[in-house]
């Protein structure tokens, strides 16, 4: 690999490519710094001879052809970020994954298998709120009726994507094929300090754990402040009744130890100090590496929940915003990223990812693995994200032995 | 009185003297549907003979000139409103109390002691928060400090009462007399459905319940939602405490079944689903008839806010906003309101006013009366807000026989 081409690349995206160069790197899927990018890639997959082809959701796909019409080896990221993230944040993925196939051809090697590129849209759910939309929709796990009903204040997600050329209706015959895929490998900067504070260069990931986000809402009646306390239907009462009953779950012991429950937004309206609100909106973000565990912890809370409502005078609604993770990454992508390491020398620690990446919705339908470089001070989705280029190029290159390894598996 | 004069007053206040006329009543103290109610306040008071004089705050005063020097009787309300509100919340007090004078203007009646006329500025605190700002200016509750620090994003009280005209450095010779004053007495619109659901057309208020008004910020430490639940120091997780907490010393009878706190208000930051927020903001507004009730019930709060505090891992600030009421009505004022209403048949049910009026605060320095008319389904501060011309009219009716009988104690 060219380590400078890696780099310029990745400078590139993060100065062209960019809704607000004034501040961080704004590059929202579907936006005029995401079509950019897009022009970007396509050129370097041509100067390589690779003609790139975009999907209906956007993720842009290249194949760099093998000798043989084996399972092929997918590899990739995402090329949006959030609203003021950093330079490296799945752009480090698709950058990476890029220097693989332009090293191949510098080197006009042809590997036993097909790989296939992809960068992939909308893995931070900066339009709608939906995490993973990309490679979720070549997964089985959107379907055009969910496109449709997604939304904005604005604007469908189907609607937003027709408007921006793509042809979403093509998407049923898009689908990721297990039988043609030997595994699906992703490199991405930690976005925690665990790397970062140990000194080590690699993470190979074990798992990424399940998240489900939840949108409550909560209707009561809103009187004033001086009505007397019995006969309230206050929703704020019962938010708090719920907000503390949840954490109390985890301490008693009831969610498990490492199991994780945020209320991270919410909103009061009238939102007067002097007025008992009449709704109260709030959102359960809930987080466990098993999907099982997740789905049992999430039965707890929402029985509790419907207890609150039970003894209460007030209505209460629930609706699923998000779910993905609860992957367990493939024991022989794992290793193959370790005997990698080994032949760089360079040392690896195996973690877990608390965030979810595309591999997660990947791993729905084939063998996946997720390999990370340390974030400085563990900062991420913000302008101060960093990754020293000492890491940046040796987790690329640990990536490139990996994954040609696995290409040229007979 | 004349009964088609106080309507048509009402009505002029509410259809000329209002920034929304579309939707509602909007007449904020210094604002120009103010400068409007205020001329005609003072023309209608210039045909009676009385030349009206403001305030260093807005309150504006005219005194009808009895026989005598003995204690005074002092009658009024509000002027202002809040956004959108109705015709009737303070207004009618004001209108009630000019047709006083002009009936006994049209008599030509000169009773024992002089009559006071206030219609008084800013008890709604529509523009800084903070209620009965015109009535507490003149009782010694509002310093120039205060002014001068109470402020909202545009401009400080001071500056604002300075821009309109007005001179609040005279405040300090324009302070209440209570050996001038015999008592002071308002009529008002209940805001509440007792009177309504009884179908009684008059209700002498007892006591006005004491109110504080408290901010809290508790800070702690913003993090990925993926994040371990163990050592957080998750703000809003100390809020759902201290929110249940409250309600619970409630439940558990350790503040009183007749006291009230409520959470209207809440701010979260960043407010994102999948981030532990590193700031929350909430008030916390509790009231109760006594006020040594009142500051026993806080202190009680207060000591439940810092056992949460002192075990997790947050910060927490509390700033009192507002505090008000924890009047008792003289009973010689309420005993007049009955003997009026008795004289014209009239039932009245004895009741306490949760909401503050500025009454609660001259009855800081004087004895205080106050009589409620319905409120039509206990609606108030909205444009629905409404009371039968004949509750309006009886009301002011016996208003006035009491002021009058007042007015003439020798």
């Amino acid at each position: 690999m060219q380590e400078q081409r890696l780099l310029d690349s990745l400078a590139f995206l993060a100065k062209n490519c960019n809704d607000t160069p004034w501040l961080g790197v704004t590059r929202f899927s579907w936006s005029a710094a995401d079509r950019k990018a897009r022009r970007y890639i396509s050129a370097e997959l041509e100067k390589i001879g690779i003609t790139a082809h975009t999907d209906g959701i956007g993720n842009i796909h290249g194949i760099y052809k093998g000798k043989t019409d084996k399972p092929a080896i997918v590899i990739g990221s995402h090329l949006d970020t959030v609203k003021n993230g950093g330079n490296y944040d799945g752009t480090y993925g698709v950058a990476a994954a890029l220097e693989v196939l332009r090293s191949l051809y510098d080197k006009n090697h042809i590997p036993e298998r097909d790989i296939e590129f992809i960068a992939f849209a909308e893995e931070e759910g900066s339009n709608f709120g939906n995490t993973c939309l990309g490679s979720k929709a070549i997964t089985g796990q959107i379907s055009e009726n969910d496109l449709k009903s997604i939304r904005n204040k604005d604007v469908s997600a189907w609607d937003l994507l027709r408007q921006f050329g793509l042809q979403p209706q093509n998407l049923i015959h898009e689908q990721v094929d297990p039988q043609k895929i030997l595994a699906f490998l992703e490199i991405h900067i930690e976005q925690n300090e665990i790397l970062y504070k140990k000194n080590i260069p690699l993470g190979i990931v074990t798992a990424i754990c399940g998240m489900r986000l939840y949108a409550i809402r909560i209707e009561g009646r809103s009187d004033h402040a001086a009505s007397p306390m019995l006969g309230r239907a206050d929703p704020m009462a019962a938010f708090a009744e719920i907000a503390y009953s949840m954490e109390k779950l985890w301490k008693d012991g009831v969610l498990p130890e490492d199991f994780s429950c945020t209320i991270g937004n919410i909103r009061c309206l009238p939102n007067a100090g002097i007025v008992i609100p009449s709704q109260v909106d709030f959102t359960i973000d809930i987080r466990h590496i098993d999907i099982e565990t997740l789905e049992k912890g999430w039965k707890r809370i929402e029985a509790m929940i419907n207890a609150v409502q039970e003894k209460r005078n007030i209505r209460l609604t629930v609706e699923r915003l998000s779910a993905s993770g609860g992957t367990a990454m493939a024991e022989f992508v794992k290793n193959t990223f370790a005997q990698s390491a080994r032949e760089l020398n360079a040392p690896v620690h195996y973690l877990q990812s608390g965030p979810a990446h595309d591999a997660a919705s990947m791993g729905h339908n084939v063998p996946v693995g997720l390999l990370f470089v340390p974030s400085i001070d563990g900062l991420s989705h913000c302008p101060e994200e960093n990754t020293s280029p000492e890491h940046l190029i040796l987790g690329a290159k640990v990536f490139e032995n990996a994954v040609l390894a696995l290409a040229e598996q007979k």
